[in-house]
């Protein structure tokens, strides 16, 4: 099959087609040919040679993808698991998305959620898994709190914001640039602030403490932000932490998280096991149940900023790392 | 009535009897007849000047009683809420303790559990409340995780070494002398560490590793054992933090956080408020039903170190302060 490697750790000129044999399904496999796979900015660290894939997990760059149930591996049947060869799916994956076939554990696929399209599907699973597992599963995000989302215009940041406002949520979020302040406001949020600018309407901690603080904070800024969100909590308040775009290490003041008995959460989709209670399949399921309904009946609609073909990967991974992005960045098989 | 007041900031001197008039209980309270008065670090803290009660709060130090209820206020009827005039109870306080009379709100009257002398119940509610609602309620101790509990010789560290032990948890802990780490191991504790100690044996670090991480760690420490703390956690674990007598801030590592799918939760029990869904009268109900029965099939047993006459609460901070008591000091009107 045709896929990208990463040569050598470096830039995005590193990302080359080649020719790799298949892969096989293991047990509790399943083959899917790609239609599409979907970019995340871990992609760029592990192109980078800075976030190496689990243990066991392909070396192709690709958490995810879209495409259709080519074969089932040793103990999976379609009496047990309902799919079939030919079946359309998306699918979360530990990597190996940028090629032409891929082997998934049969609990980390999705079907495709009526409406969107089997490309678009691709963009899918990576943004509905983080949000949903940690909003709610890990946040115990609720009806009626406010939800502070960073980086709002982003493919995470604009799912969140969105299914904030399907849970019945005030969403605050913050963007760097008018255009993408507009976007999020567009997307349902209620308040819009913009990180760059200067005065108290652009304090992103004053206004949250205006709306009496956040219950929930989705951050992917880890240290420069880890005392200002603090201060943003609300009493009982829930920080966490999917990325660290601002650094890894920093202060906490635990008297300032004690005082509003609030907790700090730092989580990696990646690294969940497949199995067991908030593992892989679990989290698959329950956006199965909760998510994709809200997709089909338009309260979230999924957002494609760019198509790239496979093979232009190294475009695709300029166009994320330069940051003008809206929306989910794909390549298609 | 007669009440123990701090006549300045200071040391254990300060604390002084006084004839103050008795509190009138406001609408939803009930008026005790103190019988004793359990003592709790915050007192020090408060004796300092270094911990003001909370808003609305009695000037009047003491966390926790037991004794007799002398009246009921405003809206407080027998039908509502079962207690009468003459009802022994023991009680969760804002403040107020250490005194011949205080006023309760009625969520946080407990009775007194079957076999316990109303003495000794003095010092149940803040340890049992603490430990509940960090370890149940706000960290999700399950049965067959593994629980690592600091300074487990003292209040609150022989309280969770008891409930670890009930919940089918194994319990890790750690203490600074021979005879402490021995009191540990005779509550139940599965491996006790001494922190004073060099070498691998004492090293609290490794051998939480060694047990597969803890999926729950109870700190009094801080900053002092915040990193170690999140080194020693399990993936998936949670670190609760309800002390700070290693310092409040440290340099948190986020990354070591997320890898793990771990949380730091700060906690005081005294600053939540008296309703709602983590309220003291919601963690009160939940101790009756859930820690009385245990301390009623001796699976839990109150642990008194000393009990003073309250007008010798000096000396009872004073044996607080030298960190040689193990379980709880009282106060007897």
């Amino acid at each position: 099959m045709r896929a990208i490697v990463a040569t050598e750790p470096g830039g995005p000129e590193v990302l080359t087609a080649a020719d790799l044999a298949d892969p096989v399904p293991g047990p509790g496999e399943v083959l899917v040919d790609v239609a599409a796979a979907g970019l995340n900015r871990a992609d760029l660290l592990q192109r980078q040679g800075l976030y190496p894939p689990p243990r066991g997990a392909s070396d192709i760059i690709g958490m995810e993808c879209s495409g259709t149930v080519a074969a089932l591996g040793d103990g999976v049947t379609t009496e047990a698991t309902g799919w079939s060869p030919g079946d359309q799916v998306c699918a979360l994956l530990a990597g190996g998305g940028y090629a032409e076939k891929v082997a998934v554990p049969v609990g980390q696929l999705m079907p495709v959620p009526a409406g969107v399209p089997l490309v678009e599907a691709a963009g899918l699973p990576e943004v509905a898994c983080t949000v949903w597992s940690n909003l709610v599963m890990t946040a115990g995000l609720e009806h009626g709190e406010t939800l502070l989302v960073h980086g709002g215009a982003g493919g995470i940041g604009s799912f969140a914001i969105q299914l904030g406002k399907a849970l019945g949520v005030t969403v605050l979020t913050t963007a760097g640039t008018e255009e993408k302040l507009a976007f999020c406001r567009e997307l349902g949020a209620d308040v819009a602030v913009d990180y760059h600018q200067e005065g108290p309407d652009a304090d992103w901690v004053a206004v949250t403490r205006q709306h009496g603080g956040a219950d929930v904070i989705l951050d992917n800024m880890g240290a420069k932000y880890l005392a200002r969100n603090v201060e943003a909590l609300a009493d009982g308040g829930r920080l966490t932490i999917i990325g660290l775009q601002g650094g890894a290490k920093a202060e906490l003041d635990i008297n300032a998280l004690m005082r509003k008995r609030a907790s700090v959460i730092g989580t990696t989709l990646r690294s969940r096991p497949p199995e067991g209670r908030r593992g892989k399949a679990a989290i698959c399921a329950e956006v199965v149940a909760h998510v994709w309904p809200l997709i089909e009946e338009g309260a979230i609609r999924p957002i494609v900023d760019t198509t790239f073909p496979m093979d232009r990967a190294a475009a695709a991974h300029e166009r994320m790392s330069s940051g003008e992005h809206t929306g989910k960045l794909l390549l298609t098989v």
